[in-house]
């Protein structure tokens, strides 16, 4: 951009929009002049909106999910089971299961999955928590919902052999061929899987 | 997504940021989650640039361009030509023009182009102050950089029309094949306009 055109401000504002997820140099040109047009209806209520979340959101020191309070409303929550947690790498994937009503129990957020080449390590994930509470008495259960890559299943085989010592049962969440899926689009992996963990009808 | 979840802080913020061109409820999601992450390095400085932009980004009287001054650093720039004025649809395409580093002369930012459809008619744009600009002395040349769509030249169209009575020339930026576009890939509306539009070597 030729010197002086965009002032800093406006420049400021787009570099920092670059920075989220899904929001490229182009696009975020295109979400700063949209929030300069509604100033008052997006843009100045969304700057309120991210001091009140900066102010006031929280990790659950118990599950690792983001909320106001902590522990958080999953963690207060009494009616949720006690006894199974279910272990996710992110918030998102928390937020995916609550959006499906898939789980009923509670969640234990790991914040990552073991990577070599990022060089993420046991004691960069929420792992120590994670075998504090499954020797907590009231847990009987614990599942692993973690993605179904390379990091993913052998961070899952990395919590089952911690965990081995707890009286806890340590499962894991079921690969196949996704529901509506047609077996024509899936790639070889998926096939694979579904085929060896086939179940008698 | 079930009751009590998401709090509401993260829940409006998911909603003002869907509200922005380019993300939907999935992106906003993973933007509000890397906000909460990020909250030092991008989220409370996202907040304060939005409030900093807020208050100090306002609209060129002269020409439409948003700046902290008025009139914007483009109107102020006594090295540009005040003889030409550029129309564009909006400041994006303002902002595009002087990325190519492709005009020196000034804008005008119309705010929008006629459509029946959405019901933009000429007094929604900001064509009078356009047509005043048209009278001064000074200037001399309008092009019109319009979007080569059916409503960007309607536009055109009626600006040359009522740019009639004003002693400037008024041309249109060319319609061809993109640089570095090959025939093979382009439409037909575009291939019948650069052979119409041919020029003699």
């Amino acid at each position: 951009m030729s010197a002086g055109v965009i002032g800093p401000e406006i420049d400021r504002l787009i570099r920092l929009l670059a920075r989220l997820p899904g929001l490229g140099p182009r696009s975020a040109r295109r979400a700063v002049l949209e929030l300069i047009k509604k100033r008052e209806t997006v843009m100045t209520p969304l700057a309120e909106a991210l001091i009140a979340a900066a102010e006031r959101i929280t990790p659950c020191s118990a599950c690792g999910n983001f909320d106001t309070t902590d522990p958080c409303a999953i963690c207060r929550d009494a009616r949720r089971d006690e006894a199974s947690l279910c272990v996710v790498e992110d918030v998102a994937d928390l937020w995916a299961l609550e959006r499906a009503a898939a789980w009923r129990g509670r969640y234990h957020v790991l914040g990552g999955v073991l990577s070599a080449l990022d060089g993420v390590g046991p004691d960069d994930l929420r792992i120590a928590g994670l075998i504090e509470r499954a020797g907590d008495d009231r847990v009987r259960e614990i599942i692993l919902a973690l993605p179904a890559t390379v990091d993913g299943q052998t961070t899952a085989h990395y919590l089952t052999d911690r965990l081995a010592g707890c009286a806890v049962m340590v499962s894991g969440i079921a690969h196949g061929v996704p529901v509506g899926g047609e077996l024509d689009y899936l790639d070889d992996g998926t096939l694979t899987a579904a085929l060896k963990a086939r179940r008698p009808f």
